[in-house]
């Protein structure tokens, strides 16, 4: 199938183009960079610097890949982005051209108005791109767990019926989010169900969970095939940042108790969750919604696993409980269901202690890379308040 | 107390400008003259030019009403509403400041993506204002009925409880609109939402209805005084429409079935409503949702009232289908909640012959300047797709 993957340049995005791109499929990718600015700008290291997407794709064709097509531009910007269509004719988009991190959306006011600008407009944009250009064209949308927040009830799979004064209907499930970045996904939910049901749109919508790990088969060819790798407390998920606090023999950061639950997934698990969405595409007025993690972990239960499988390769280190940075329910109800990507044909990769000595492995061969000062939480969800 | 009120210049702003500054309120008016910029821009005339916001407040001065502050500005600019808000230090923010119609949202990319942005930036720069500057300051956003759509159970006042699998929560009330425009108001829902629980923020958010109406006790002093009035396509609410329809002699264009219900209210119980919002403020940390409307009617209900009406003063007017422009149900269960707004004390004016003839007869004052081109409905809900 001809794809198009927005924010090809990111952590998932580039291994998803390589990985699709193996397997048969016409690949695209577009990007503004977004990335590589804000961690210029903040000074932020990546632990490996990836080449451009240029060169990446060139790499890879000159290994053997099929042509991965660059287009560089910003999805906010409506003719960058139908150009790009028009050009490409994609029969399915991969939407991950968001600002995905829930820290750099409460640094404040600037950060915040630019996290709802790129994620709101961006969506609004492909929506009327696919409308105008292709209403068949079938749209593949990252969103996230966090939009379920912790409610007290199980988390359904983006949907629920409700029974209320004898009658009943089937709504969205209840999204209440931890950070503006996740409320923007909320956001993006609606928006996306509101063009669905108006344009009959056909949508798949998968609520990820952190995402850890860093390498996979297509980077087996050559180094410089890498993706991203952040362990900043702005792009760092908890997992790969607690890989490289163990590396460099930092106390792992827990933030406040550490009870907080989540469904994880290991990065090679996204890209076949994401092929099975591209290969099955949801129908004409469907919005599909999946919960796409594989296994649910507390904070502390993750720590103990980086200890002991540290330890196993004769690392030491300890945890370190920190005044919780963010906002949110330290001891709590979490239930959620995973079915739709099993069903599609989904075989998980488990975190095993295999998993993890890889990943201490891999960046033990960049341990002289690592900038340890970066790795402390520093925003706080509080701290717009402080400013005032 | 001191009252900014955001898109003061509006259908609603500035009546309710006047009406609490004729109660003892401290009132400014901030305004991007948005209205304006656009009917002028789409060739769309206002029944009767109200004359400017310095202008207005100049004569109800002269008039002996108390001083209303003008500020022209725009809310999506931070810097233009921080400094509003430092000048003016308000107690309560009346939230306005929206781009409030459904047919302009669903023009095509640009109006779109205006509206989005117009919609959740301002909401979203107000929210930093208030937490930055005065986090005790309540805010008033005007939501709307329409966020809820139809669903086929009882609507209840914002929130609802779920039992599920034997467990329970409460959450907002789902959310399913009609247009991108009300789409925006649920989004800025979820965005209250966060930044209520995560900084404690007092807000109310008012669920309103479609509004008819044009003359408050506050403009008998000077024909001057007067509000917007539209009866177009874009920017008229129904029953406006219809009133003006009738003093044209146009049939009154009802869409689809007409079976389409809605909850409605008059101009005066709307400024009834925000004065006991304002007056009654909601506690840190707590997301007050009213339902504000005060009866609910089809729109082939309205209609037959108004060809009464209007029959009862000597205008004889017929009623013509036309193929529904929009998206949405034309038979549908409604049955919405409404008891918060008559608990702070709330006594509903109610749509009778009496109403209807007063909104005629004010028309047909200035029947020489209706156009009646601008009536029908040109903006269709799937146009974007004929331009693909």
């Amino acid at each position: 199938m001809r794809v198009l993957i927005l924010g090809g340049d990111g952590y998932l995005g580039w291994p998803t183009a390589m990985y699709l791109s193996s397997r048969g499929h016409d690949v695209t990718v577009m990007d503004n960079y977004f990335r590589r600015r804000v961690c210029l700008e903040l000074d932020i290291p990546f632990l490996v610097d990836a080449p451009n997407l240029h060169e990446r794709a060139a790499l890879w064709r000159a290994l053997g890949g099929s042509r991965i097509e660059v287009r560089i531009g910003d999805v906010t910007n409506y003719e960058e982005l139908s150009d790009t269509f028009r050009v490409t004719e994609p029969e399915v988009v991969i939407h991950y051209a968001e600002q995905p991190s829930a820290p750099y959306s409460m640094m404040g006011q600037r950060e915040a108005i630019f996290t709802l600008q790129n994620n709101l407009i961006g969506t609004a944009n492909l929506v009327h791109a696919v409308h105008s250009l292709n209403p068949d064209c079938h749209i593949v949308k990252l969103g996230t767990m966090g939009e379920y927040g912790t409610p007290n009830i199980d988390i359904e799979e983006g949907w629920i019926d409700i029974d209320h004064n004898g009658r009943s209907d089937r709504f969205l499930f209840p999204r209440q989010a931890g950070s503006l970045y996740h409320t923007t996904k909320v956001q993006d939910t609606d928006l996306l169900w509101f063009y669905v049901r108006t344009w009959g749109l056909r949508v798949t919508d998968l609520m990820q969970g952190p995402v850890y790990g860093v390498f996979t088969e297509e980077m087996r060819f050559d180094d410089n095939l890498v993706t991203h790798f952040n362990y900043d407390e702005i792009f760092g998920t908890v997992l790969n940042r607690f890989i490289v606090q163990a590396v460099a023999g930092i106390p792992l950061t827990v933030y406040g108790t550490g009870e907080q639950i989540r469904g994880y997934l290991n990065l090679i698990d996204t890209l076949e969750c994401l092929r099975l969405a591209v290969e099955n595409p949801a129908t004409r007025g469907e919005l599909r919604v999946c919960n796409q993690f594989t296994e649910t972990f507390s904070v502390n239960e993750l720590a103990r696993k980086v200890v002991d499988a540290a330890a196993s390769i004769g690392i030491n280190v300890s945890i370190e409980n920190h005044i919780n940075p963010r906002i949110e329910a330290e001891e709590h109800y979490y239930n959620p269901v995973r079915r739709k990507l099993l069903d599609l044909g989904l075989e998980p990769h488990p975190l095993t202690e295999e998993v993890l000595t890889g990943m201490l492995s891999f960046v033990r061969k960049h341990e002289e890379c690592i900038r340890s000062e970066v790795i402390l939480p520093r925003t706080k969800w509080q701290q717009t308040a402080a400013k005032g």
